[in-house]
């Protein structure tokens, strides 16, 4: 019985996923409402609650997935240029991150919206897919200079992403001050083969 | 008689605007309601739309002085270091920029929340502002690439912006993937130092 409740409540779980991630896809994050939801989950707006926290809870499991995909995506490219020089793969890996944006652009949008800071709590899980998905950046910046510390690695690492993340969203939201889609790709490798041939 | 009316909707206009930007540097452009500002100016819901369009009208009016005072704050950093070497200048604009969120981080997100993009109407004293404040940044960057065309130094104008705008707003967001806030500075200044001494 008790085994019984808590597959339905497993299947309800990966439902509203499901139905929450084909809604940020079309409209976007903000777009998520309780009601709807339920009424296409075939369940009580309550129900909801049963299995997230609250809405933010079931935004960050819809990001979870989208996160995973993004470091799946990122790793592959990355693994197809394995013996390159560290400044090719950094560049393989910031148009990865690029063209995941631009195949996903609500979802990836999705993942800057729940309120995920370093002083609020967490989960683990995406913790660790943050962590991994940094490692195999920070890879080629340690080869590009053997003698940094961890330290100065991981704040570069952090760095890098974000100015790179900078260009695809100022980009691709098409702002004033971004740089022009068609030559998003053109400018990212320029200022990551400018910062890896700098000293 | 004419000439009150104009005069008062002036008045108004420049009331309304200040109580907006009072509301935005607290609590975010999010927070703004027409019938608590036209509460607060002493006027009906309906006197705001006589003096702005809608209330984007508005928060772009509250955005024009705040990025007045960037464009000013930036120039004057810039203007003091106007003999130093391309970097040092790129270096001294960009710390502006960054103090400049960190000293009203809400005034400052609010200049990303308004909907302006390279389709939309912009107004055109907008777009003066904006193209002023990239020409100075496009200035050392000339220096450094003297055989660099027009287009080129405009696109490495608007990819070296949105890099540091990536690092200072995912840095004051505090999110997990960003750079932490007591080493943004220090970041920025290294990216940049980086992209100059590249080739």
């Amino acid at each position: 019985m008790a085994r019984d409740t808590e597959r339905r409540r497993a299947e309800l779980r990966e439902r509203l996923i499901d139905i929450a991630e084909a809604q940020t896809r079309k409209d976007g994050s903000a777009s998520l409402r309780a009601r709807a939801l339920a009424e296409q989950a075939g369940c009580a707006v309550g129900a909801i609650y049963n299995v997230f926290t609250d809405m933010p809870g079931l935004q960050l499991a819809v990001n979870g997935r989208t996160f995973a995909r993004l470091g799946e995506r990122v790793t592959k490219a990355v693994s197809e240029v394995r013996e390159a020089p560290p400044v090719e793969r950094l560049v393989v890996m910031a148009k990865a991150y690029l063209h995941f944006a631009v195949d996903d652009p609500k979802l990836w949008r999705a993942l800057f919206e729940v309120e995920m800071t370093q002083d609020s709590e967490v989960p683990e899980w995406y913790m660790r897919d943050l962590g991994q998905l940094f490692a195999i950046i920070a890879e080629p910046l340690a080869e590009l200079d053997p003698n940094a510390s961890q330290d100065e690695i991981d704040l570069r690492t952090r760095a890098l992403f974000s100015s790179v993340h900078g260009i695809v969203m100022l980009g691709l939201e098409r702002r004033i001050s971004g740089v022009p889609i068609a030559r998003m790709e053109e400018m990212i490798e320029f200022l990551l083969r400018r910062f890896a041939s700098g000293d």
